[in-house]
C-alpha cells in the first residue's frame, strides 16, 4: 500500500516506521529531518526494541510524491491552515484520508476540502518524543483506534485496522470515531493543559489534593458535555474517570505533548483541543467553566506581549 | 505616640518612615536591613519627593522594644505563626494594635490571643518595594483605610486616622472593617493570583480578552460571596467592578505583590487571601469556582516536588 505521512512528527515518524517496517510503501514529507533522514535514515529506540530503516523516501514538496492509497496525517493542529495544500496533491480517485490528529475539528476541514467519503480519524494513544535528527523515540502505548468520519463501521476500516495490526500497532476499528475523540478529551484536556499552564507532570498534579480535585471536576465537565454529542452509547462518568485516573496514576512523572511543547516555547494546539470542544458544548448548553478557565489562561501564555 | 512596626518590609518601612518623619516615636522590629538602617538611616525613594531618615531605632527583639501605644502589624501573612510572640512584649495595658497585612483572618488571629478590644484593621492601597538594604521605594497611591475590629466608628479610630493624615498618609476611619476588607479582596483575588501564575502584569492581563472576562468573573464571584457576609451595606457588583477595571487600566505594567514574590520564588499569602476567603464563601453557601481553581494552581506551585 502506498501511504504518504504529513507531519512527521514523533508520531508521524513512529508509525510510518513500523509500516515500512512491516513492507508498506512509505513516503514521508520532512521538514527538519530531510538532511538526515534521506542520508541515514530513520532510528527508533523503541521500548519493545530499538531498529533502523536505512532508506527513507523522504520529500520536501509532496508534489512529488504524487497519489497514494493512503494519507497518513500526523500534523500539529496549529499548522491546519496548510494541511488542505499539503494533502491535495496526494490524492487519486479513491484515496483515503486518516487523521491522526489531537482534539476536534480535523475530520471535518479535510472533509470540507475533500469529501467526507474520504475521511478516517483515529485516537492514538502513544507516548513518543523526537530525539536528534533522524531519530525518535518511543517511550510507550501506541494503539490506534480508528473509525469513518461519516459512516459506521466498513470494511476499509476494518482492512486498515488490520493493516496496521500486522505492522505491529494495536488498532482496533470503531463504529462510534466521535466518542472515542471525546473520551480522549476526558484526558488531555485536563491533563495536556493543566501540565503546560503549571510545569508539573502528571504524577506531581495527582499528588497535590487540589489539582487532582481539579483534574477530576474538568473530567467530569467533559463527560458531561461530551453525553450530549449524540454519541451512539453515552460515556459512564464515574467509571470511565476512575480508569483513567487509575491509569494515570502508574505514570511515571510523565509530560504531556503540550506541556514539552509549552517548554519549548512551541505554539500549542489550543483549538483542536479546548476551543472546538468548548464550542460544542455551548452548542448543546453544557458549558464548562473550569475548562473555559483553563483554556484563557493557556491562549492568555500564547500571546507575545514583547512582540 | 510610640510606635512600633512588626513586619518592616516595603510597607512597614513606608508607613513607619511617614510616621517617624512626622515627629512620632517609630521602633522598628527587623531582619534583613538591620545592620544597614541601624549605620545609615532609611532612604525613601518616593513619586512624591524623596527623604532620608539619619537615624532608625531598629531591634532584632521585639522584647528590647517594651510596651507601646500602638503596634503596627506589616508583616507577611505567610509569618503568622509567629505574629503572637512577635506581638506580645509590645502591649501594655491600653495598647492597640493595627494590622495592615492582607486578606482575612489576620484580626481574628490577633483578637484570639489579645482580646477583640484591642484590634483595628487597615487596608492599604500602595504600590511600594523594597530596595537596596537600607531603601525603600514607593512607587504610588499609599492611602489607607482603617476601622475597629469588634466595634463600629470609634474615637480611637478617627484619632488614628487623622494621626496618620497629620504624617501626610491619606487615611479614612471606616464604620466597616470588613466591607473594606471584601472590597480589597475584589481586586487581590484575580489581579494577585492570575498575574502570580502566569507570568503576566495587570496590563496584559487586560489586554487579552480571555483573562479580563475571567478577571471580571471572579471579582462577581467574590462579589456575591461579599455580599452575604452581613456586611452594613452591600457591594453594588456592577459599578464597583466597573470602577476597578478603570482604574487597573490605568496602571502601566503594574506587578503585583504575588507576582513579584513568585518571580522570586517566595511564598505567596495563599492561607488570607484565598483559602480564608473560599471558606467564608461556602460556609454562606457562595461558591466561588474560578477563584477556588486559581487557588488549586497557586498552592501546586508552591509544592516543592524536588525537596
Amino acid at each position: 500500500m502506498k501511504i504518504a505521512v504529513v507531519g512527521s512528527g514523533a508520531l508521524g515518524l513512529y508509525y510510518g516506521a513500523m509500516l515500512q517496517r512491516a513492507g508498506e510503501d512509505l513516503h514521508f514529507l520532512l521538514r527538519r529531518d530531510y538532511e538526515a533522514l534521506r542520508r541515514d535514515g530513520l532510528i527508533v529506540r523503541s521500548v519493545h526494541g530499538d531498529f533502523h530503516l536505512p532508506q527513507i523516501r523522504g520529500y520536501r514538496d509532496s508534489r512529488e510524491i504524487g497519489p497514494v492509497d493512503l494519507v497518513l496525517v500526523g500534523l500539529k493542529t496549529f499548522a491546519n491552515p496548510v494541511l488542505v495544500d499539503l494533502v491535495r496533491p496526494l490524492l487519486g480517485p479513491r484515496t483515503a484520508i486518516l487523521t491522526l490528529q489531537n482534539g476536534l475539528g480535523n475530520e471535518e476541514l479535510l472533509a470540507t476540502a475533500f469529501g467526507a467519503e474520504r475521511i478516517l480519524g483515529g485516537v492514538a494513544f502513544l507516548c513518543s518524543n523526537r530525539g536528534e535528527p533522524g531519530e525518535v523515540l518511543h517511550l510507550g502505548e501506541g494503539r490506534i483506534r480508528l473509525g469513518e468520519f461519516a459512516a459506521g463501521l466498513t470494511p476499509r476500516a476494518k482492512e486498515l485496522a488490520e493493516r496496521f495490526c500486522a505492522a505491529g500497532i494495536p488498532c482496533e476499528a470503531v463504529a462510534d470515531l466521535l466518542r472515542c475523540r471525546w473520551e480522549k478529551l476526558v484526558w488531555n484536556i485536563p491533563f495536556n493543559g493543566l501540565c503546560a499552564l503549571t510545569g508539573r507532570d502528571v504524577t506531581e498534579l495527582l499528588a497535590h489534593a487540589g489539582s487532582r480535585a481539579l483534574v477530576e471536576k474538568m473530567m467530569t465537565e467533559v463527560v458531561a458535555a461530551a453525553n450530549r454529542q449524540g454519541l451512539r452509547e453515552t460515556i459512564d462518568g464515574p467509571a470511565f474517570i476512575g480508569q483513567l485516573l487509575t491509569m494515570t496514576g502508574q505514570m511515571d512523572h510523565y509530560r504531556p505533548s503540550m506541556m514539552i511543547d509549552r517548554q519549548q516555547q512551541r505554539p500549542l494546539e489550543l483549538a483542536a483541543i479546548y476551543a472546538e470542544p468548548l464550542k460544542r458544548a455551548a452548542a448543546v448548553g453544557a458549558e464548562m467553566p473550569q475548562v473555559a478557565m483553563l483554556h484563557a489562561l493557556l491562549d492568555l501564555g500564547e500571546e507575545d506581549f514583547a512582540g
